[in-house]
C-alpha cells in the first residue's frame, strides 16, 4: 500500500515509523509530512534516507492509508478534505467524540471497521491503556463505577515536554534554588479547566472511555497528573462492579485478554519496566477493603505503544487482514 | 524546659531543631542522641555547636521532654523504658494504634492531651496531611467512604532515599541505558505487602485516619505511590459523604480551618510550591461527575513539616500552653 505519515518528526510520528518497520507493514510507497519547520529534514526508515514534505503538498499524491499526528486543531480543518486518501487514522483527538466516527481499540472494538469509515480515530493515551483492563473485566461484572488518579509521563506530553523534564532536572544539579518548574516535580494536568472543574485530559478519558465500552452512562471520575517520569504512564483505578468480583476471578479474565500482562507479586510493574513494551501491565489486583463491590488495580502502559502509535499500527493491521487496501 | 531529640541526625531530627530555633521553644538544655554511628558528630544550633550523644547513655541525664525519631522497631523497645523523661512524642510508628496512647493532630484532637499520656504519639507522614482536610469536612457532612491515591516524595522515605533520587536521575544522564530503578521512575510503595494485599504503608493511613478522626469504622481504600520528586506529598482523594456536599460548602469549611490553604483557581499546588510550607493546601475541590455525594480533592502537604516535624513541635506547643511542664 501508499502510506502518509502527517506529523512525522514528532515522538509518535517517530514511534509509528519504528513499529511499522519492526512489524514489516507491506508498504509500497512511503511518503512523511510534517510543517514547514522540518521541511527539507530527513528520517532513516529501513536503512533509506526519506526527506519530509511539506503538510501544504499533501494534496499532490494519492495514499490508501495516512496516520496523522498532527495537532488537533490543525486535523479539524484538514482532514476531511483530503479525498486523496482512501482511509485516515487519526491520532489526535479532533473527531474521536465524532458519533459518525469510530474510535477503535482492536482488542475491544475492531468489528466497528466493518463499517468501512474512511477517518477512524486512535484514542487518548490515558483512555487507551485503562479500557485494555476494563474491557475484560466488563465481560464478568457489569461496571458501575470507575475512580482514577494518573501518574503521565513527559514524553505523554510530545517531545518538546520530555526536553523540558531533562533540561529542568539537568539545572536543578547546577542551581537547585532557580525552582524550575518541572524539576523533581509534578503537577495537575494543565489542559483547560472546564467550567465543571475537570480538564480537558480528564474529559477526554471520561468521554472516550465511554465510547469504546459502549457503556455511555458509565460513571467515571479522573484526576490527571502529570509527573516527573519519561515515559509510561500508569493509573491507580478503584473498579465498582453491580456485584462483587473476586481478584482471582478478574486477575483470570485480564490475563486470557490479548494485550495486558498480570503481574500477581512483587516486583509490581513500574513505568521504567513496561517503557517500550507493548502490553499493558495490570498489577496487584486488590479487593478494596472500603466496598465489597470494588477492586483496586495499579496499571502501567506504554502511552507512546499501546497509548498511540501501536493502537494505530494494529488498525492498520485488522484493516488489513479485511482486505480493506485490495485494489 | 529540658529537651532531648532521639534520632537527631535524620532528615525529621534536622527539621525539628530547625522548627525549635524558629519558634523559639523555651529551651533551658537541648541534648541531641543518634546511634553509635553519629556518635560524635555535632550538629549547629542557635549558632553553638552541639555534639551528638549515644543513644546508649540517654538514662543517664532527666528530661521534660523528648521528641524520639528512631526507628519503630527500636522505639518499641526503648521508649517504655525510659522514665527519666516525663513526656516522650513519638515520630516512630511504634504507639500509634496503642489504644492507651493518643495519637495527635493538635488542630484535631488536642483535647486528648488533658489524659497526661506520658508516650504521646504523631502520625504518619499521609494521614497527618489528609485528615488535615478530612476533619473539617467531617463537621458539615457525615464521612461515607475514602478512595485515595499518594504521590510520595523521596524524602519521605528518608535521607538515604532522597540522596538515591538524587544519585540514580545523575547516573542517568551519565548512562542512561543503566536502568537506576528511581531515575525518572514511580513504584508503589514498597512497604510489606499484607495478606489482604495492602501495603503496611496503606495499612497505617487507613488506621491511623481512623483513629485521628475517631471514626473506627470510617471504610478507606489507599493506594500508596512513591514519585520522583524530592520534598513535599500530594494526595488526590475520593471522599463520600452521607448528603451531598457542595464545592463551596466545602471550600467555606476548609478556608476557616487552620493550618489548611484553599486554592480555588489555577496555578494549582504543586509539592515545589508547597515545600517548606506549614499549611497543607487544599485545591480544585471538584464535584464527583461521577456520584452526587462525592468530592475530589487535590491535596498537597510538606511531609516533613505538617506530616512529621511541625505536627510534633505543635504538640509540644499544646503541652507547654496547657502548662504540662511547669515544675
Amino acid at each position: 500500500m501508499d502510506l502518509a505519515i502527517l506529523g512525522a518528526t514528532g515522538a509518535v510520528g517517530r514511534q509509528l515509523l519504528y513499529l511499522i518497520e519492526k512489524r514489516n507493514l507491506p508498504i509500497h510507497n512511503i511518503s512523511l509530512y510534517a510543517s514547514k519547520n522540518s521541511h527539507g529534514k530527513k528520517i532513516l526508515f529501513k536503512e533509506q534516507e526519506i526527506r519530509i514534505k511539506n503538510i501544504d503538498s499533501i494534496l499532490d499524491e494519492k495514499f490508501d492509508l495516512a496516520f496523522s499526528c498532527l495537532s488537533s486543531t490543525i486535523s479539524k480543518k484538514l482532514l476531511p478534505n483530503l479525498e486523496n486518501i482512501q482511509t485516515i487514522i487519526d491520532l489526535s483527538s479532533a473527531f474521536r467524540m465524532n458519533p459518525n466516527i469510530p474510535l477503535i481499540i482492536p482488542e475491544i472494538n475492531a468489528y466497528l471497521l466493518k463499517n468501512k469509515s474512511r477517518l477512524i480515530a486512535s484514542p487518548n493515551c490515558v483512555a487507551s491503556i485503562l479500557v485494555m483492563a476494563l474491557a475484560p473485566l466488563s465481560k464478568i461484572g457489569k461496571l458501575k463505577r470507575v475512580i482514577l488518579s494518573t501518574y503521565q509521563a513527559a514524553s505523554g506530553g510530545g517531545q518538546k515536554l520530555l526536553q523540558d523534564l531533562l533540561d529542568h532536572t539537568k539545572e536543578y544539579f547546577e542551581k537547585p534554588k532557580n525552582k524550575s518548574p518541572y524539576a523533581f516535580n509534578l503537577y495537575l494536568h494543565p489542559s483547560r479547566l472546564n467550567e465543571n472543574f475537570y480538564s480537558d485530559e480528564e474529559q477526554k478519558v471520561i468521554e472516550e472511555t465511554r465510547k469504546i465500552l459502549d457503556l455511555s452512562d458509565l460513571p467515571i471520575s479522573v484526576t490527571c497528573v502529570r509527573v516527573p517520569t519519561i515515559r509510561a504512564h500508569s493509573l491507580s483505578v478503584n473498579i465498582e462492579f453491580e456485584n462483587p468480583v473476586s481478584p482471582k476471578e478478574a486477575e483470570k479474565v485480564l490475563q486470557e485478554f490479548v494485550g495486558v500482562r498480570v503481574i500477581d507479586k512483587e516486583p509490581f510493574a513500574t513505568p521504567q519496566d513496561v517503557s517500550y513494551k507493548e502490553e499493558v501491565y495490570v498489577s496487584r489486583i486488590r479487593q478494596d477493603l472500603s466496598h465489597s463491590n470494588c477492586l483496586d488495580l495499579w496499571i502501567c502502559g506504554d502511552q507512546l505503544l499501546k497509548g498511540a502509535s501501536l493502537n494505530a499500527i494494529q488498525i492498520a493491521e485488522e484493516l488489513q487482514k479485511s482486505s480493506a487496501f485490495l485494489k
